[in-house]
């Protein structure tokens, strides 16, 4: 049975790391104490071992062990051994292009096939989608493919953000950079507000938190979910 | 002699497309009365021939006719022969995607190395750099490399936006995201405000238009220059 949860964001503002979550994550790592930790999304460039502790820190907090994977020799068979993981946030770039060279796609694959429970946040979110395309991070380095882990038959887009209709900046906003993507993809994005979390129970697909999410179809106007809503049919 | 202007942005903020830039483009294009514009970085995914309608009556002011490089049989040909470039702005990995496609790259570097006058705006600009890894724009197809023309021995981030201290989005900031960048590359990159631009003649490299340019060296605190300043020991 699949147990994923794919969170918008590690940290909502004003909180700590991840402490909306972990009355949540309790119940979601509830049958072990060891979680592995992939770290390779490196955000702000920190070290592994640095990211490994910020994690680490959160999940004393509900009395589980994080273990980095960069700590393991074999990584790949870390994670066929893994009784839960957690991939955390950064650059989706960085983190896509390190489990293409440690090979580590279809172990994830897998883990998720027999149970293991995942977590994802931010760019470890948005490799539970089809694709990375819908990323919101800098191009910083090249992946050999932007073909990401495929848990849900969709694009996340994690930190959704509405558009300013008070900001003179003339980039674009993050809805037309969806309609972008839907010019050359068809698959459906959600875009995920900070504080929201897709819960993943087997074939149950629920949009968790207190905020709407926003989806994009192919050809379609954008809508509106609210909380709590069943996203099953969406593909 | 070369002869290129890499521009932020081809709309301020309550202009019109490109009009800050249309005094400095009639001395720029003044020698062509055609200039060939290349449409596919598509932005919002219109058209190859709605976009060069746009970009043409910009270019109507000055009395300079705009022809859409979609329209020849023979691309590359066309830029051989070009007396004028003018790259529009959009989404970068569609618009580099688009120029490996039609075998370009070299035929564009050639074109500036005989003094081809070249105007860039947004993705036209960041293609400018030695790569597209410093592009703020979402990834939404895979291009064959993130390699560009090199016009430049530095990157481009077009569009710089200052962080935004009331921001309550827990997203990257331009800077934190550059800061990234310099983990796995070491070349400058220039954080381009909105209506400023980089004239390069020959080997001058100069900063235009009225505000400053933030500078990030690798492994330096980024700094600004000021407007009319000579780049030309950045690399």
């Amino acid at each position: 049975m699949k147990q994923i949860i794919i969170a918008s964001t590690s940290t909502v503002h004003g909180g700590q790391y991840l402490d909306y979550l972990l009355d949540t994550l309790k119940i979601h790592f509830k049958d072990t104490e060891e979680v592995i930790f992939i770290p390779y999304a490196r955000p702000s460039g920190i070290t592994h071992k640095q990211y490994t502790e910020k994690a680490s820190d959160a999940f004393n907090k509900i009395e589980k062990k994080l273990i980095g994977l960069h700590t393991f020799k074999n990584p790949k068979e870390a994670i066929d051994n893994a009784k839960g993981i957690f991939v955390g946030g950064g650059n989706t770039f960085v983190l896509v292009n390190a489990l293409y060279k440690f090979n580590l796609i279809e172990s994830l694959q897998d883990a998720i096939k027999k149970g293991t429970p995942y977590l994802g946040t931010s760019a470890g979110s948005n490799i539970c989608g089809l694709t990375m395309n819908t990323t919101n991070d800098m191009p910083i380095v090249y992946p050999p493919s932007f073909k990401t882990l495929g848990f849900v038959p969709f694009n996340i887009n994690p930190h959704y953000l509405d558009p300013n209709p008070s900001s003179k900046h003339m980039g674009e906003t993050r809805e037309t950079r969806i309609k972008e993507f839907h010019q050359f993809n068809t698959q459906p994005v959600i875009g995920l507000r900070e504080g929201s979390w897709i819960e993943v129970k087997d074939n149950n697909l629920q949009l968790k938190g207190n905020l709407q999410a926003r989806i994009f179809e192919h050809n379609q106007e954008p809508y509106e979910v609210d909380p709590d809503t069943f996203l099953n049919e969406l593909k």
